[in-house]
């Protein structure tokens, strides 16, 4: 387990949004690069960013981490996902064991994963003993939404402040100053479809997606179980504990703790795919300035995905056809985000350079 | 200088397509991989390419390099540019001294940057000395299009086989497995746009942007001088050595020569932005079987550059609103390569990793 160094309430009060001088200062140097203005684009957009968070124009990510947050999902006895349960802890072995999708583009971009157990319906205590899972379990899986509350208010807080905590553990014993999202949970689209549908006041079929591959039959059904949830449940989208109680999931309310727990310490955070966004729009909901931290990795395959990004204002740096989950989008982005660091601490200024700058500018584009 | 170790004539006639068995055996490889079917989307698919390439399903993209091509453009006397031709070598001081973007983005990525004096309007001679600059000028920049033909056709063919014999050398050499093309070249958005026009057959106003940054006046007179130059010297599109001659550069016929070369050999090209894509062109209509080993690395803000991408049929990686050339988008694009080389390697299988395979399918979504 994870100690609660901070609280909830804690993290919220005191999280401050990124600092606009920086942000100008980085604008500044930045158009003293020679090169036409603006032409590196999102690279300089996101250097901007960097130096809003960091309090700085010469930003570092060079310890960066992914987390990957796992939990089960009561619903899924609905018939709402194309896997079965036992997927969770087969797929977090897989994760231990360095074979998954995200152990290898986590190395390709020099960046550790760690997994958590937000809540998974078995116990994995081999894994946990050898120290290659970290025990934040909440329960074995949510409850059946589709019958009664996902959680309890003080389990969505629980698992919201594990989330915040294993984030400020990473960064104070370790260092890392760029973190990454990821989840794990077989079902997890269907409490993240919710989510959306709830915060966003979007229409249900307009949300909810294939997932992992379900076929039409199981999509009708999905929607139905989401759609009849909310108007049974009615969570309210201005209580982001109440969404998450209600709809929710283990790992989506630690994820959204670990953007929490990222942006109360001033560390960027690289926001994956549709159940990481779903975590993204409760951290959102309940501290508006963690959105300042908050770096949108890709667009994932999942309908709903774009929604989540434009309810947010974000602009996703790649769009490579993912629909996995995992962390593995927000861990191809590691690379872009350092390029982006890269070029605004190391880049040469047309008077660094001995560069003519020529009569072209932003203005005239 | 480089020898002259293939001619054109040579590489065009010995240049085989990536090979179907491989990509089909690659296909085979990835749907057995533990992960929803195809949900790493273009990962997956550019892995398929670089088996084809490479003839095996362990692709290997370690050894890195981006060859950054220079020349000077004698239509700039024409007022197409918003920059001074003297920037042209500011800019290559300005990549040996390893301070412009492509020398940051490449080595954040680990790969290795050479610079090649295709026709740069002066000499640089300490540069060539030091080993910094690889002299392959074949003049002091091209003629006016706008009056007379930019090169001879001896000029065009002296320029490719530059390209090819200098990719070939850093093949054979140093053992490089991944290329990627750069230029750098004050006016060359102009040449670029008007082989668009002539070999893709686009009108000349809806292929000509802003390049570095001009006004509306100089944009209507760039469109101008391109749409009468076409016209006095009818390049034939059927002849791209005639097109580069006519209303080419000598570093976009380099470019065109480096992918010729690495096809030939059968090594990955990552075609960077709007002038790169431009020697994509010629590449293509000199030896078409030279698209298999190209790998489209973004999608550039020059408004022709996705009519090139479309004119191909290839969909690029990224899209980061970048406008600079030098090599740098297709410098970021390379981690992306290699994560897709890797997750070939070094992913479990669902039988590696004991996952129960779900339903899902990619037929039902």
């Amino acid at each position: 387990m994870i100690a609660t160094k901070y609280t909830l309430k804690q993290v919220i009060e005191n999280t401050e949004p990124a600092d606009p001088k920086w942000r100008l200062a980085a604008r500044d140097h930045i158009e003293k690069l020679a090169i036409p203005p603006w032409s590196l684009g999102q690279l300089l957009t996101l250097g901007e960013q960097l130096s809003g968070i960091q309090r700085t124009i010469r930003p570092n990510v060079d310890r960066k981490m992914v987390i990957t947050m796992a939990g089960d999902h009561g619903v899924v006895a609905e018939g709402v996902s194309a896997c079965p349960q036992e997927v969770t802890p087969q797929m977090v072995e897989n994760f231990v064991n360095g074979g998954a999708g995200i152990n290898i583009l986590a190395k390709a971009a020099g960046a550790e994963v760690i997994v958590v157990d937000m809540g998974i319906a078995v116990d994995l205590p081999e894994l946990v003993k050898n120290g290659q899972l970290i025990d934040c379990k909440v329960d074995y899986g949510t409850k059946n939404f589709y019958h009664e509350p996902a959680m309890t208010r003080a389990q969505a807080v629980q698992a919201l402040e594990a989330g915040i905590n294993v984030a400020s553990k990473v960064i104070e014993e370790q260092g890392i100053n760029l973190l990454a999202t990821g989840d794990m949970g077989i079902g997890n689209t269907t409490p993240s479809a919710a989510i959306l549908a709830v915060m966003a006041e979007y229409p249900v079929s307009s949300v909810t997606g294939r997932g992992t591959g379900i076929d039409n039959a199981a999509l009708i059904k999905k929607i139905k179980v989401i759609r009849e949830s909310i108007n049974r449940l009615q969570p309210d989208k201005n209580d982001p504990i109440d969404v998450l109680a209600k709809i929710g999931g283990f790992e989506i309310a630690g994820i959204a703790g670990v953007i929490l727990g990222a942006a109360y310490h001033r560390v960027p955070v690289l926001v994956d795919g549709f159940i990481s966004t779903a975590g993204a729009l409760i951290a959102k909901g309940l501290c508006p300035q963690s959105l300042d931290y908050m770096i949108p990795a890709h667009q994932s395959e999942e309908p709903g995905h774009q929604l989540m990004w434009q309810n947010l204002g974000l602009h996703p740096l790649l769009n490579l056809n993912f629909r996995l989950g995992e962390g593995t989008g927000a861990a191809v982005a590691m690379h872009i985000v350092e390029s982006s660091a890269r070029i605004m601490c190391d880049m040469f200024t047309y008077e660094d350079a001995g560069v003519t700058k020529g009569a072209g500018t932003i203005e005239s584009l």
